[in-house]
């Protein structure tokens, strides 16, 4: 993968960026130490910089995968003018295979096989990139519509605990679950975010933190261990995360960790809200247990800062998503709307939505 | 502090090594990467290296303290022979004030305080260095009891959870919740450890996985944030933790993340096991809200392994110690036999015990 200094003022909001042709992702990898962007010409190089987390967070895998297609699609043309939309399936094939978990990825990849199989071939490729555009463009302002529909459910002025990274670096930018607490926080309802630093990859300390100081919002990382101590001081009122899939019953898959802290919200008296758009939501899926988890590799585990922290001869045990159940999950926020208590019968009902 | 290399097999059980008027301490910072002692020759060097974890785990602490306190005594005899008794008091403050939550320390210093008032100036300096001694031996033996103890409780073969290390190098040998685990281990009721890593000081990927690794107990790492999704797996049967002091009502302070642990537990049905030694009970303490809860610098979140994760900018929140209420324990396992769900009442009569 080609690092590259691109001339764009690096904000969450910019993480991925569409120009001349190519797709340029900020290295989240990186973050918060360097500000780098890397660039992908083709489906090969998406799918390797989705599977080596330059990007990371369902939506914005999802808005990737899409601009992987319009590479793809373009290389493609190239190649073979009449047979262009069956050579592609093979790069259909590689950006799908990128990642398991995230729902986001194959419902994008779907928009745009859908697209092909329909558009002509000389508005081809100007279509394909405007549908990705769209993707973009709409998840960033669904997340805006998220944010009202989620602060409107805090009732008073609280702390709330975050998990991983639901922000714009996730998103095409405002963030699912950072999109709640920056506009609860506009608002006045949110005083401070408590954020996990989420091991192993530590998106908590390296891209929510990030992402809340540039908008001076407070936030105080914790250790995973402390946060049934900081439920236990009685000034944190929700726990608010995103989701890489929603299954139909209402079953949120997360990463590691979400599970655990909707079991200690819900004994410690807390509201527990998932935000995430429809496009996370996967009806195929009739429950968590049927949601593919993402096992990586376990050196991630043993490791800290790329060097070595386990004892020689250790084993670990990496998944990378758990799945929390609907019957603690509080509230699922979406760009349609809200569900409280989500079940089945309520979520079908969400998605009928027009 | 004085690094030194000793010409004796590095152990865990060695941990804590007197040797010509010298006490030494394995650098448990270091572990699992250099094997390499601390040499205290002092009451000061002893407390810096409580104070900056060269020595860590409750009983493990008041051991140190102990030899402390003889080392002390030694350097003020050679100063004024006929007022050591006096001059030493400054000594043991200076001991007491290196960490202010494990119990250990004040009830180990307090038996060196009563036998230095009670003790002829011919033999003091034998006499303290034989309690020191007979401290830490019976700490080692008593923790083979409590691993008896604590393996009769589990009823089938089961996997567990530990968290942070409570191990030989957190005591005077063998370990606590290790203890119950190697003793549970050699009876084939425990067949599979996984150690949550315990950030932000990672005990349980450098200490407890290199214990368990030598005692081939196989040994599964796992971020805390993996523990629900683990409990959730179904064939985990047991929680089983150390403590830095257990109150007089059975709420038990332990390394930060033990509480979470605990809810976790509860809600999925498992049991949870504290094991410590007695002079980890503090009766003088009503209830864990009384409890002083050690805070240290908020840096040590914002790293990892010497260097810096987060954002710059980022505020942490970093108490190293969480209270687990009692009603959320299962059993007390201490040297003197088992508390099941502790209460004031079945700890008085614990301690009453002879």
């Amino acid at each position: 993968m080609r690092e590259v200094e691109l001339n764009i003022s690096v904000i969450a909001d910019n993480a991925i960026h569409w120009q001349d042709g190519s797709l340029y992702l900020l290295d989240q990898r990186q973050l918060p130490h360097r500000e780098i962007f890397i660039q992908c010409r083709d489906a090969s190089e998406t799918a390797e910089a989705i599977q080596a987390m330059v990007v990371r967070g369902a939506p914005a895998i999802g808005i990737t995968a899409a601009y992987g297609v319009v590479l793809a699609a373009a290389l493609r043309m190239q190649e073979d003018r009449a047979n262009w939309r069956k050579l592609i399936a093979a790069d259909l094939q590689v950006l799908q295979a990128s990642r398991p978990t995230a729902i986001n990825l194959f419902w994008a990849i779907n928009r745009l096989r859908q697209l092909i199989d329909r558009v002509d071939d000389g508005n081809a490729l100007a279509e394909m990139l405007a549908e990705a555009q769209h993707i973009h463009q709409k998840d960033k302002s669904d997340n805006r519509k998220m944010g009202d529909y989620g602060a409107a459910l805090i009732e008073q002025p609280t702390a709330v605990i975050t998990h991983c990274n639901a922000g714009a670096l996730a998103t095409g930018g405002y963030g699912t679950a950072l999109g709640v607490i920056r506009s609860g926080f506009a608002q006045g309802k949110i005083q401070r975010v408590y954020a996990d630093e989420t091991r192993p990859w530590m998106q908590g300390a390296r891209l929510t933190a990030w992402e809340l100081i540039r908008d001076d919002i407070p936030v105080s990382l914790i250790v995973e261990g402390a946060a049934a101590a900081c439920m236990q001081g009685g000034n944190v009122g929700w726990v608010i995360v995103g989701s890489d899939r929603i299954a139909a019953n209402g079953d949120v898959a997360n990463k590691i960790g979400t599970y655990g802290l909707a079991v200690m919200a819900r004994y410690h008296g807390l509201k527990f809200m998932v935000a995430a758009p429809t496009s996370t939501i996967d009806m195929q899926t009739p429950a968590g247990d049927q949601i593919p988890i993402e096992q990586r590799d376990y050196a991630e585990v043993l490791q800290c800062r790329g060097g070595r922290i386990a004892a020689q001869g250790s084993d670990a045990w990496n998944p990378v998503f758990d799945v929390t159940p609907a019957d603690l999950v509080d509230a699922i926020v979406t760009e349609k709307g809200v569900v409280l208590k989500p079940d089945a019968d309520k979520i079908a009902s969400l998605m009928a939505r027009r």
